[in-house]
């Protein structure tokens, strides 16, 4: 799934050039490098899906040469999670009803790439061997209140692999003193995100719980993988629901599992959750740009991706972000109105 | 003059284009502009003269477009201002032994320009009519330590202007505590760098008190005005002292007036000083860019010279200021640094 806006990464992330598209870490690969790259060895190229808004398939092409361009699946417009999984399920059931999915999106961070394929692969054996509905739980490291939480039923692994558990209940973003208490238990787990079933699962599932939304792409099954097919999208997609996979399916259905794991997972969805993971110098300060002077300054995140020099006296714990034309000074702690920020 | 660096001003002044050539206050009009429409009226455009360093040739005929290019004389390297008032004394002199002077620095700011000009026509009166050095004293309206202070005998006004006084002594910047003396007593006011004479009178003090100096350019007679000229300053200039008029005349001369007038005045030396210039919004923010916003922001400097969006949150007693490739933070009050900051 590559088709968010990143809109809490302003002005790095930028409607033209959202989050996933781009090298926050200034590694010289961008999230959805990153994201391809973690499934090497578990998934050929030829197997990997794009979802992504019809703006950014050059962006897609260009950064993902390894992936067939009939590959990338454009949504004419935002429909959240629920209508991309289905299009990209009935897309992959046209070619392959036997196929066994992961769904990740394109802009986390994994650090510890060898545990993520460990526990890919464990899942995936699962999926091909049930009719399952796996979530990835991360462990909790800290209180966080900017994820959704998993709770797990951790007496009832399954029968199968003692590492995947019956899924309790999900929670929404909770508030400090619900986080510190899911934390405190040792059966909450943070919501990844990332999804585990086979294409057979989810069609089903979909059928059961979103009847509209599975007719709409039941419907196009003549024209997948035809040069009707983007038209097509073009005129359905438009009129799908705009829902999450978590309300259209997972709060709902059964059989759902979750696969509790550690492998250094991060959403990376604001600038303190760069400055939390990233690497920072003596000063606490997270530097990434090609001539940053800093003087006095402690706690910052200073992203620069031109060859611009930068010379900064006297911050602690601001945000300074510099991409094209847009510059952005915010103390840290403010950066929930980055939003409202980059629309004024 | 307009050969400075501007090196305060970093990064808006830059050695490819100082603060004289800047339209810092977004008016549309540099201080080099504003300075020659200062002067209309009083002197006609071909006989403004702008001595500067070869290397701000393009930028002087094309911002003064009025000025005759021979008029545009070039300094090979930086000698102060002795050297650079030597030149176009004695260039003048070969052109007209009878003129009467202004010499201006170019990258200042007068807000009263009728008040200016008629302090100017009453001094260059004075001097057409006497052998007097005259130099313009600001009345302090603060004790300004980054000035150099000018002490007047109030007790002996010249015969001719009443408004013309003789001087005692010429001061260094002061520390606090003296410039809060100064400005106490009412006989010191500060030194402008504005000095009006006429090309007799300061080529015979330039001939007593630097004798050295003055040959040069005494020996250039023959050359100027010719396509000689420019070889042979690039030859000559360079063996100059580097020293400045105040040192090397003013100091030493005996017959040297003060003009005490207020008219506006400031040198604008540094970003704190264009803070108490400016124009403020009622947080105290004095802003020039075409799009900035800002959000609990007060008492800053926000200057941006690029169709550039600019956002800043949280922000108390800062100097932001971006041009070109370089984007300077820095506190207010930490400024002095800016010369340490632009050089590493």
């Amino acid at each position: 799934m590559a088709g968010g806006v990143g809109s809490r990464f302003w002005p790095m992330s930028t409607p033209e050039c959202p989050k996933q598209f781009i090298d926050v870490f200034g590694t010289g690969r961008t999230f959805l490098q990153m994201t391809f790259d973690r499934f090497k060895g578990v998934v050929a190229p030829e197997n990997v899906w794009v979802v992504t808004s019809a703006k950014y398939f050059d962006i897609v092409k260009t950064q993902l040469p390894e992936v067939p361009v009939e590959n990338i699946l454009l949504e004419p417009c935002r429909r959240n999670t629920a209508p991309c999984i289905a299009y990209v399920s009935w897309r992959i059931k046209s070619k392959n009803p036997n196929a066994n999915l992961v769904i990740t999106p394109s802009d986390h961070l994994v650090t510890d790439v060898i545990e993520f394929q460990r526990v890919i692969n464990s899942a995936l054996k699962f999926t091909a061997e049930t009719d399952a509905i796996v979530t990835l739980g991360m462990h909790p490291t800290r209180p966080e209140t900017g994820y959704g939480y998993i709770q797990a039923d951790l007496q009832e692994p399954s029968l199968v692999n003692k590492e995947i558990f019956r899924v309790d209940s999900f929670r929404e973003k909770p508030d400090l003193a619900t986080a510190t208490e899911y934390v405190r238990q040792n059966n909450f787990f943070w919501n990844s995100g990332i999804f585990i079933w086979s294409v057979k699962t989810i069609v089903n599932a979909l059928r059961v719980y979103q009847p509209e939304l599975s007719s709409i792409f039941e419907n196009l099954l003549p024209v997948y993988g035809t040069d009707k097919e983007q038209a097509a999208i073009d005129e359905k997609f438009p009129t799908c629901e705009n829902i999450s996979i978590d309300y259209a399916v997972m709060e709902k259905a059964d059989e759902i599992f979750v696969f509790p794991a550690d492998f250094g997972w991060s959403d990376v969805g604001t600038w303190g959750s760069l400055h939390t993971i990233a690497k920072t110098d003596k000063d606490g300060n997270n530097v990434i740009g090609p001539d940053i002077s800093l003087y006095e300054t402690k706690n910052c995140v200073v992203h620069t991706t031109e060859e611009r020099k930068v010379v900064i006296q006297g911050l602690d714990n601001y945000i300074v972000a510099e991409k094209g034309n847009t510059l952005l000074i915010c103390r840290l702690d403010q950066e929930q109105r980055i939003k409202e920020f980059s629309c004024n």
